[in-house]
């Protein structure tokens, strides 16, 4: 595992900063003219790679010119390499840096928007600890797991028009529900609604066939942080026999920056053991997940913030790679800005439960924070995700997945 | 209920033409130079509408130059109304036509192509018929509908990128499948490869929060024919507990005209008996299901065509406006462009099922066709959609629905 790659953009050399010369994520910004600019961020700037290619030191067919990623990506893996190899001799410890202060703004001076154009969404349910706990609340420990779970990565497709970028505000959903003590359903604002602390995979390159999982961890652009909120009871209603639907329609926040596949690779770890063998197109053949240190944080409207939950992307069963695998494996062609949800990621202990039906066990168990107890969010609470892989003296950063909760909307007459 | 438009157009005129001037529909094509340009079908000829903009016989914000309907449809329902006005009028019997003739492309000699980027794809389940033969074939006929049925329009998000117009052939998937006698599950071509005949739901209008059912209705642009392809023994091993996912992502086939809601307006009609009321936000304040008549077809590879079933669209239990009302209720916002299965529409006879599922019971009564049985698909069948409604004198058609299956590809090493 090598180092920290050095930069002459001294905020970039700290060992805690988030943004080193070793990640380079990708992800776009505007300032005062509301434009919209692929960005890469380095310390506590965010290079213009738009004005860099406008002014020459970047050559990638205009894509960074479009104000979002998708057609960047499309380009493929050799461009990918290109930009990460030209960014970083550009701003490496030594290299000539005078023109390029210009393009060098401040983090604090942006905002930041989508980084891509999603797609399709598809979510799936690869934490074991995740699946078996859900698993046991509703069916009983004896049948936790589902027949099929450890065969394939089970997934759905989830709403692409609703995924949003850290910061956006989410409304608590209406929705229909009917609990045990009804005698019929009815029309309500959700009282269990929830986050899933996930990671999201993005396919930047396009395919239109099955494809292996060794093409598809190629195809891969990068991660992002991923909460897909949930509303409990509305699920619980709707979801048999074809799925979760507007349990899930109403948000799903990701952070603003893609941390690309190539930062994250000195990271990548093995699965979990496998309690039977994968069947031969779904077998990885090396280590595709990958060691990223995973936080919830909870602040009430006016109060301070408690960690409720700590855990690691290394828990996930299934890679982002088997999942696109078996995604294809019908033929389903995928797209530039594809995004694949791992599914909430769980460990083993309390603590490290990735959502909040799991740490109240369905509201069984309330949990502490600062200041009172929590089931599922209440309103004006703020939910907060974090992750960063840790090197040797730098570590790559992902930021903050960030949402607060506001009240349901009025009826509708 | 008014009779037939004529046109100067005489083939438009015959009774049984599927596009009179009352219809209009919305397709895309291309000549030999493969530009695709927007067109309104018309008897026999295509107008082309791209073309009428330019030369400024209508105007709508050269939406009607991008090659593909979604920016039309995007500027709302008075565009939509004035652009059917517009074309009524100069293609009216009696209508000055000398400059118009131009623009008039024999259908023959036109290649179609999809009518709109579809945004994304959700299915529904919305015919009592279907479910209840569904849900009797694997669950028993005590438990034949699920308990939410009745109560919401059940649906899920399906996979956009595996839309295709009619025409466009299918390979027979891969998938992991495990039957009752598999002691453990098996990668392999789908041996139960089916249709299902359903009309899907053009949105035009966008919208970012919950819409009433009336809203939904008026968002809705127009109809198509679909067969959403499903892989049945993929689907019993994959479903359970997030829904159908490989087995629906081979390919959707849909027609390449969009009917409008405007040309339908006559033909609509009441849905079934409620058993139970709606809650107030899924009720609606008038006829929204529309009398189409609606048939599939079989032919094998060299043989000739079986109807293998007839059925109406009038068979559908929640409309495509409440399933709009319903997919928005969480805050889900909608694109223009979003396509809206309706369900396999299924009638109350055996010859009015609308899969090969519910035609041959899941295999255990093989049906006849011309020189031969079937219980599903076979290699180089070609299984075809029509649909029509009827009026006074003429008729709305929507055209075909077409594709033929081809053999599976082999494994990838």
């Amino acid at each position: 595992m090598s180092g920290l790659l050095r930069s002459w953009v001294e905020s970039a050399n700290a060992p805690d900063a988030d943004f080193p010369l070793n990640n380079l994520p990708y992800g776009v910004f505007s300032l005062d003219d509301e434009t919209h600019r692929c960005g890469v961020a380095l310390g506590a700037f965010v290079i213009d790679v738009a004005g860099l290619e406008r002014a020459g030191h970047l050559a990638f067919q205009g894509t960074l010119q479009t104000g979002v990623w998708n057609d960047f990506m499309a380009l493929g893996c050799d461009a990918w390499h290109d930009l990460r190899v030209a960014l970083t001799a550009l701003f490496a410890e030594g290299a000539e840096e005078g023109a390029l202060q210009s393009f060098l703004i401040p983090l604090a001076d942006v905002r930041l928007h989508m980084p891509f154009r999603v797609s399709e969404f598809t979510d799936f349910y690869a934490s074991r600890h995740h699946a078996t706990n859900v698993g046991t609340m509703f069916r009983g420990a004896e049948n936790a797991l589902p027949p099929n779970w450890l065969h394939i990565p089970i997934g759905y497709n989830g709403r692409a028009s609703s995924v949003v970028v850290s910061g956006t505000d989410v409304r608590r959903p209406w929705g229909q529900v009917k609990s045990l003590e009804d005698d019929a359903p009815r029309f309500a604002p959700s009282a269990k609604f929830d986050i899933e602390l996930e990671l999201g995979a993005v396919v930047g390159q396009p395919s239109d066939g099955p494809l292996t999982v060794t093409e598809a961890f190629a195809n891969i652009f990068g991660y992002v942080l991923l909460n897909d909120w949930s509303a409990r009871d509305i699920q619980a209603w709707e979801y048999q026999p074809l799925g979760p639907f507007q349990s899930k329609a109403t948000a799903t926040s990701i952070s603003p920056w893609i941390i690309s596949s190539a930062a994250l690779e000195p990271f990548r770890c093995a699965p979990p053991a496998r309690e039977v063998p994968l069947l031969p197109h779904l077998q990885d053949d090396g280590p595709m997940t990958y060691d990223i240190a995973l936080e919830v944080a909870l602040q009430p409207e006016g109060g301070t913030e408690t960690i409720i939950a700590n855990t690691n992307a290394s828990e996930l069963y299934y890679s982002a790679a088997q999942q696109l695998a078996h995604h294809s494996a019908c033929g389903c062609p995928m797209r530039a800005g594809d995004l694949l949800g791992s599914g909430t990621i769980s460990g083993p202990t309390k603590s490290a439960r990735g959502s909040m039906l799991e740490l109240s066990w369905n509201g069984a168990e309330p949990f502490s924070i600062n200041g009172g107890t929590r089931s599922f969010i209440e309103e004006g609470d703020t939910l907060t995700l974090r992750g960063h892989a840790k090197g040797q003296g730098y570590r790559i950063g992902f930021g903050e997945c960030r949402g607060k909760v506001l009240p349901a909307l009025p009826q509708k007459a």
